[in-house]
């Protein structure tokens, strides 16, 4: 084990959350995995200062978290994208979203449900299948709406 | 998919941000795991402000994620230990880990490196044995120091 020697400023955890620990900054990367892509729609889903919205979409994109893709030349207009580093965060949300599931439920029950694609089965602590019991990457997972998940 | 229409205020990576979502507390989180106790140690080690470490801990034991055990009665001490809640971040913790260890990675290499107990293979990205293959629980994982660790 590591016990108190270990040095805790040379920390992985410490230099991710460097990237990705501040306010908000989580809640847009999820909300960039759900597929909203531009900024007035990540503005009203999250119901933030769009000045604040601006100033975390800068960090993630100077930190190669997220990438801008043009969508308008005329006007010139933007929307941002996961890059793969950006993607690979997908394990960090999951592991959120199962705690809060489990710890800090909604009273409805799960607002979504991540299931493996075309297998129908559920992704569990380990990001493996219930159903299949495949490990599984990304491509192979659906966000699906859950019991608790608001009315439309 | 759920796509533009998810409302994100009903969000279980929303609420699991509100009890671990703060500056420094994932960190704090990290210590215990890592067998941290001590008030002392864990300012020590983290090197922050003392009212702050003391409000984050209380933030923790409020939220039902570390719990107070005494360890001297005269003068009255207590150390600070995970509960089951806290101990069910185990994946969140892995996951920031080995993102940092592979996007935001040390000159060395990673500071520490999980196996499993007494198998010796390394903690995959879904928590599997890569020598056995065994899908991994908290008991069953050893953290050692890596080849980025800072000399002790």
């Amino acid at each position: 084990m590591l016990g108190a020697t270990y040095d805790s400023q040379v920390c992985s955890i410490a230099r991710a959350l460097e990237a990705v620990g501040e306010r908000w900054t989580l809640l847009i990367v999820r909300n960039l995995f759900l597929g909203l892509r531009r900024f007035d729609e990540l503005q009203q889903n999250l119901g933030i200062a769009r000045n604040v919205l601006a100033a975390r979409l800068e960090k993630l994109v100077e930190a190669g978290i997220a990438e801008t893709r043009p969508y308008s030349e005329r006007p010139p207009r933007h929307e941002y994208v996961l890059t793969d580093k950006g993607r690979d965060l997908f394990p960090v949300l999951v592991a959120l979203m199962q705690w809060g599931d489990r710890h800090a439920p909604t009273p409805g029950g799960p607002p979504i449900v991540m299931v493996h694609r075309g297998c129908g089965g559920e992704v569990d602590a380990h990001r493996a299948c219930t159903s299949c019991g495949k490990l599984l990457e990304l491509h192979q997972v659906q966000a699906l709406r859950g019991p608790g998940a608001a009315a439309a």
